[in-house]
């Protein structure tokens, strides 16, 4: 169960840096890591997809995780971007606590600007 | 007239970009980089000071531009930091807008929050 756990976490962890910094990888590497991630293939499958080796696809995979965890490492665009939604999270929750009569508008203008602001992200 | 502001709006770019940007370039272009952007040094100076040639020096200016941008073309993170900041100063302007009686802590609170939004990023 455990061992389950950490396989997600780590397959959502390789998804949002895949998500932040994909564009610098190369073509085919992106091609390949997409398969990967976001069908969910086995590296047989990949592979043979591909047409490249089982372990060409394993050795690609392994190179990408630390290209993408490189980049986070000096970008941190990731943990700026869980930080962002934290306190977009606590701007909804504060507007969602104050009932104020006459006050819906500004309610509503702010939570609508606030969803545009993690969609930019 | 132009010519100066349009010098102005390079250098800023080129700032902006670094500030984004730089911890992707090496340390000997880092290094060199930041005194052109930050310390508003000649050619010259940099190079003497770096013991390069000024060509040395002029080189790999071009060159980190080109780094510099060809990330932003790929990740758009300024363009990313523009788009969020004018989301937080149109809160921002609603909230200067709304002077009910009793709304005061909200509007401090999510003031603050927005204001932390900027910092983040």
């Amino acid at each position: 169960m455990i061992a389950q756990v950490m396989k997600v976490d780590k397959i959502l962890e390789q998804s949002l840096l895949f998500d932040f910094y994909g564009e610098l990888l190369t073509e085919h590497q992106k091609e390949i890591y997409e398969r990967f991630i976001a069908e969910d293939l086995s590296l047989g499958e990949i592979a043979e997809e591909a047409g490249i080796s089982r372990q060409g696809v394993h050795d690609l995979i392994k190179r990408c995780n630390q290209t993408l965890r490189g980049y986070e490492e000096k970008l941190h665009l990731l943990e700026k971007f869980l930080a962002v939604k934290d306190k977009v999270e606590r701007i909804e929750q504060l507007l969602d606590q104050y009932n104020e009569e006459g006050a819906e508008e500004l309610v509503r203008n702010i939570r609508k600007i606030s969803g545009e602001i993690i969609e930019e992200l």
